[in-house]
C-alpha cells in the first residue's frame, strides 16, 4: 500500500476493470478545434508508489489501440497489461522505485471519453458528432489527470508510436511539466504512404454498410467487417517483411494447402485472428478519430514550435528499430535533428530487431537496457 | 494490312472493343485442378505483322488487372493501351519488325472466360462455382490461342509482374514454345507479406455485404466498396514510399486542410480515384481468382522443375526495379539463381527508378533500352 494522499480521492470504478480507476473532469475542456467537451472521463491505472517529494512519477502514453492497463495481470485475465514486460518490480521501468501512471487517451474507447461515449446533449452516443481531436487535446486531458493526482511535474514522460508522438507534443507545449522524455518508434510527421495506410483502413470502416454514417451504436449495428479489415491491414505494417517470413513463411494453416478463398496460409489465419480479436476491445469510431490525429500531427511546422522547450529544456531519449517500416528510423532521426538543432540534450539509439514496428512492445534486451540506463540517469538527477 | 493467313479465321468481335478479337475454344480445357472448362473465350489483340517464316512473334502476358489492349489508341479512348509506351512502331518492342500478341488471361473479366462469364450448365454467371486456377492454366489457354493463330513457336515471351510469372511458368512447362523470355518485376514465390496484402484485399471484397457469397451478378448487386478498398490497398504497394512522398507529400487536396474523415490529403484523393476508376473495368471475382493464383505460385518447388527447360534452353532477361517493394529485387534474384544454377543463359538488370512496382509500366529510358537491346539480339538470332 502506498501512502499517497491522492489515493483517497473519491472515484467511481471503471466498468473496464476493477484495476482501472476513473477520474471525471466536469469543467468544460476547450479543444484545439475550439469545440468544448464536458464532462470528460479519464480511465487510468497506477503502479508503484509516489515518493514523498513527488519526484519519481512517470507518465506512460499508450499507442493507437492501447489502454490504461499497461502492466500487471488482473485476476481472471489470460494476458497481462500491454507493456508488462517493461513496467513492474525490477523491470526496466522499475516500479520499486518509480511511480507509473497510464491513462486511456481522449477519443479512445477503454474508459476515457470518446466518440462511443454518451453525448449529454442528446443522451445518445456521440458518433461523428464527437469533435475532431488534436495531439494537444490528449495532453490537456492528461495534465488535468496530473492535477487531480497532485502531480505537477513528471520525472519522465514515456511513450511508443502514437504515445511517443504525444510525449513530443507534451514537451513542446508544456516543457515545464517534465524533466525527461522517452520517445520510441514515433514520428513528427507522417509520410504520404503512412497516411495512405490509415486512409484505406478508415475507408474499410466507413464503407461497411453497418457503419450507418457513424450512428451504428444508436442503430444497433457494428461495422465489424470494416474494422477487422482495417486491423488486418494495420498489422501488415506492424511487422517487418522479415518477421512475416520468419513467423509464417508460406506454410499452410492446416498442415496441407487446400486451395480456396478461405484461410489457406498461416499468415491468413494470423491476420484473421488479429482482426477478430480487435472487435472485442476496440471501437470503429475511436479508430477513425485517433488515426486522423496522427495524420495531421506536424508539431515542428510552426516557426516558434521549439521556443518554449528551448527556454525550459527537457532531456530526450529517442529509440527506433531498424526493421520498423511503419515509422522507420528516418522518422526518429527527423525528431532528433529538430531537437539537436535547437541545442536540446538528446540521446538517440537505433535498436537492431527483426520484428518491425511491433518491436516497441517486445522484451528485447538491448532495447530495455537503453530504457533502464536512461531512467537510472534520470533517477540520479531527481534525487 | 498484314498478309497473314490467320486473319481470315472466322471470329466474333468482342464486346470490349472493336480492336479486340475473340477466339472461342470449344474443346474442354482440363485445368491443373482436374476441373474441365468449356467453352473458353479468349480476347486478344495483335500489333505488327507476322513474317513469312513466322519467326518474329512476341507474346505479351499482362499483369493482374491488365487486358488484351496492350497498345494503340482506339477511337474515342482517352488513354492508349496499358503498355503503349513500350509497344509500337519504333518503340522498344518495335512493331515494324515484331508481331505482337496480347490476350486477356483465363479468369479475367476483359473478354476471356472468367468467373463472371455465363456457366453454360446453369445459364447464370459462374461466381464461385468457377474452378480454381493455376498459372499453368493461363499458359494452356495461350498455347491454344497460338495454335489457332498458327504460331507454334514464339521468338519472345514477355511479361511484367503476374505476366512475368506466367512467362516463367510457360518456359518451365513448355520450353519448346519459345526462344527468349523477358520476366519483369516478377516473383517465383510470394512472401508471407505479399500474401498478407492479397488476403486483406480479398477479405475486403468477400466481407462486403453486396458480395452475396459470390452470387452478386445473379442477384444484381456489386461489392463495389470492398473492391475499391482492395484496389486502394494494392495501389499502396505499387508505388514506393519515395514516390508517394514525391507525388503527394502531405499536401492538402483542396489547397487548405479541412480536417474531417473525407478526402483531406492529396494522397487520399489519389487512392479514392484509383478505387473508383477500377470499378468500371474490373470484376471482384476475377480479383479473387487471379490473386489466389499468385499466392500459390511456386514453380521451382518440384525437384524436376527445371528438367524440361535444361533440355531445351530458353534465353532469359530478368528485370527488377530498385524501389519496387511489391516484388523487390530479391524476388528477381531468386529466379535468376534458379535459372543460372541450372546453367541457363540469363541476363539480369536491376533498374534504378523511384517509382516502385509501377515502374514496369512506365517509360523509363534505361529500362526500355535494356528491353530493346535484348530484343535486337533476339532478332539477330532469329534471322
Amino acid at each position: 500500500m502506498c501512502p499517497n494522499p491522492f489515493l483517497n480521492v473519491t472515484e467511481t470504478l471503471n466498468a473496464v476493470s476493477a484495476t482501472v480507476r476513473l477520474f471525471t473532469s466536469e469543467d468544460p475542456l476547450t479543444l484545439a478545434s475550439g469545440a468544448e467537451l464536458a464532462p470528460v472521463d479519464v480511465a487510468y491505472e497506477t503502479y508503484g508508489c509516489l515518493n514523498s517529494q513527488g519526484s519519481n512519477a512517470i507518465f506512460v502514453c499508450h499507442a493507437l489501440t492501447g489502454d490504461a492497463h499497461a502492466a500487471g495481470l488482473r485476476p481472471g485475465d489470460r494476458k497481462p497489461g500491454w507493456w508488462d514486460n517493461l513496467i513492474g518490480p525490477e523491470k526496466a521501468v522499475d516500479t520499486d522505485s518509480w511511480f507509473v501512471v497510464c491513462a486511456n487517451i481522449l477519443g479512445g474507447c477503454r474508459g476515457t471519453t470518446g466518440p462511443s461515449s454518451i453525448n449529454p446533449a442528446t443522451g445518445e452516443p456521440y458518433g461523428l458528432d464527437f469533435p475532431l481531436l488534436a495531439m494537444s487535446d490528449f495532453v490537456k486531458v492528461h495534465r488535468r489527470l496530473g492535477q487531480h493526482l497532485g502531480i505537477s511535474r513528471w520525472a519522465v514522460l514515456l511513450g511508443g508510436s502514437l504515445g511517443g508522438m504525444q510525449v513530443l507534443q507534451w514537451t513542446l507545449s508544456h516543457p515545464e511539466d517534465s524533466d525527461n522524455a522517452i520517445i520510441i518508434a514515433a514520428s513528427s510527421r507522417l509520410t504520404a504512404q503512412n497516411i495512405a495506410f490509415s486512409a484505406v483502413g478508415r475507408q474499410a470502416i466507413m464503407r461497411d454498410s453497418a457503419f450507418r454514417g457513424g450512428r451504428f451504436l444508436s442503430e444497433g449495428t457494428l461495422p465489424a467487417k470494416g474494422l477487422s479489415v482495417a486491423r488486418m491491414l494495420a498489422h501488415i505494417t506492424y511487422l517487418s517483411e522479415e518477421a512475416f517470413s520468419a513467423k509464417f513463411g508460406r506454410s499452410a494453416q492446416s498442415g496441407k494447402l487446400d486451395p480456396g478463398f478461405g484461410i489457406d496460409f498461416a499468415v491468413e489465419s494470423y491476420l484473421e485472428h488479429q482482426g477478430e480479436a480487435f472487435l472485442e476491445r476496440f471501437d470503429a469510431l475511436s479508430y477513425l478519430y485517433l488515426t486522423r490525429v496522427m495524420d495531421y500531427f506536424d508539431p515542428f511546422a510552426p516557426a516558434d514550435a521549439l521556443d518554449r522547450l528551448v527556454a525550459d529544456p527537457v532531456k530526450f531519449l529517442l529509440v527506433s528499430f531498424d526493421s520498423d517500416w511503419r515509422f522507420d528510423t528516418g522518422h526518429s532521426r527527423r525528431i532528433v535533428q529538430h531537437l539537436e538543432g535547437a541545442g536540446l540534450p538528446t540521446s538517440f539509439r537505433e535498436i537492431h530487431s527483426p520484428w518491425g514496428h511491433d518491436s516497441f512492445l517486445l522484451d528485447l534486451p538491448d532495447y530495455h537496457a537503453v530504457i533502464r540506463a536512461f531512467l537510472e540517469r534520470a533517477a540520479r538527477q531527481e534525487s
